[in-house]
């Protein structure tokens, strides 16, 4: 769905800035004192090389959602840069809209959630609450760590075929049948991002995993990648805005 | 792992209350001023009939973890009640591990994941976690709403066999394999409450979706749940004490 209204936003954001790096802003080793300040400037010195941002839990079960994230929210949103929560929901669908609903009234574009749980009764509750606020859904279909093969891997028999394939090829098809707004695929896998790719078509292909976790940028990027997400290799750098910088410079080749 | 301090705990609280019923408190109707007041006063009035207190998200998001939702703790582990915290956790370790962390520094003494993630660099950073602060890990092998078998029941080819076998099976096999303290198996779905009883024997079984989803308390615990997770069939009663009184009266059979 390139079309959708969370696509398109983060499009007009990656183009104009000519980067196709989403910030994982995951700090929390300072002090809950201090963690606010310490994101909040971290984001200024590098939102000239990112096109979007990503939050997973560690700020908001520190700061709160309605305080501290939507600060940081507010701050990007000022920059003009989308934001995705990652809270990889999994849930029944009056809890995937309560949640969903939360984190969106704090400013949230869009949320990743797992597509395991199935439609009925599980992420139709999800799209519905997000397509009535506009906003968008990024679906999990290959992980970036060691034992993503363990789950998403899984060779699965396809209800329709009986023939034997792997799980996250199921994923990847529901994810277009769903009319996700992207997908998410670890880039310490490319070959499933170029297996992805070409299930999913024109949209958007997420990729977690580069630098600390061990997957490369360009390599992604060439696979299929639309976007690349990355955390450590920024805000854990010695100098976060050369990082970000040089990251931003790869990711237009 | 019966002998888990989580399981211990949990044992002797129902035990002591002869109840088996977990509430889930997971109001979110009011407003965030009233919040705090009602889940409180909710809790106050149904405590002599439940053995434990699980939480979702809605109360953490709308409240923040360290004020409205720590004080809730406090006060279920006043009246010598466990909680359980379910996040459905489903990501790689250092985060799993992060999220739990500020759970567990709540005062939760359990945290729900989600077994797709697979063991390295997955679950093993939760029950790390876990294990370090002597808390329990609660897996989801099969869920209560209505699509639950799109994603839990597909049937996978086991590694070892190659012989076709539904998700929910190795799941629950991995729950026993990791030493979880606990399974969740949905109450709508008795025959798979059964199936995973024969498979992880004295693991205790968690069963959620008792009333509004359709599920029956004593089918649920013939069948082989060592405890009920119910939520808006207290909450949402007209009165939530003779509500739970008698829910807790049932599970007595």
């Amino acid at each position: 769905m390139t079309g959708s209204t969370f696509n398109k936003i983060i499009t007009k954001s990656s183009r104009r800035r000519r980067s196709k790096v989403v910030l994982a802003l995951d700090v929390f080793h300072a002090s809950r004192a201090k963690l606010l300040r310490t994101a909040e400037s971290l984001l200024r010195n590098v939102e000239p090389y990112i096109c979007g941002l990503k939050l997973n839990q560690h700020l908001v079960l520190s700061l709160g959602l309605f305080e501290g994230v939507k600060r940081l929210v507010s701050l990007a949103h000022r920059y003009g840069l989308p934001t995705i929560m990652d809270a990889k929901l999994n849930d029944i669908a009056p809890t995937n809209a309560a949640i969903a609903k939360n984190y969106f009234g704090a400013g949230f574009d869009a949320m990743i959630a797992n597509p395991i749980v199935g439609w009925e009764g599980g992420m139709d509750g999800l799209f519905k609450a997000s397509r009535a606020s506009r906003k968008g859904v990024l679906l999990l279909v290959y992980m970036s760590h060691p034992a993503s093969g363990e789950g998403y891997g899984q060779l699965v028999l396809d209800p329709s075929t009986i023939a034997p394939r792997p799980l996250f090829e199921i994923f990847a098809e529901k994810a277009v049948e769903w009319r996700a707004d992207g997908v998410i695929v670890g880039a310490t896998y490319p070959e499933k991002v170029a297996r992805v790719k070409k299930i999913v078509g024109e949209t958007p292909i997420y990729s977690p995993g580069v630098g600390a976790q061990g997957g490369d940028l360009v390599t992604a990027l060439r696979s299929g990648a639309t976007y690349v997400i990355i955390g450590r290799q920024i805000y854990g750098a010695r100098n976060p805005e050369a990082a970000a910088e040089k990251l931003c410079a790869a990711s237009r080749q």
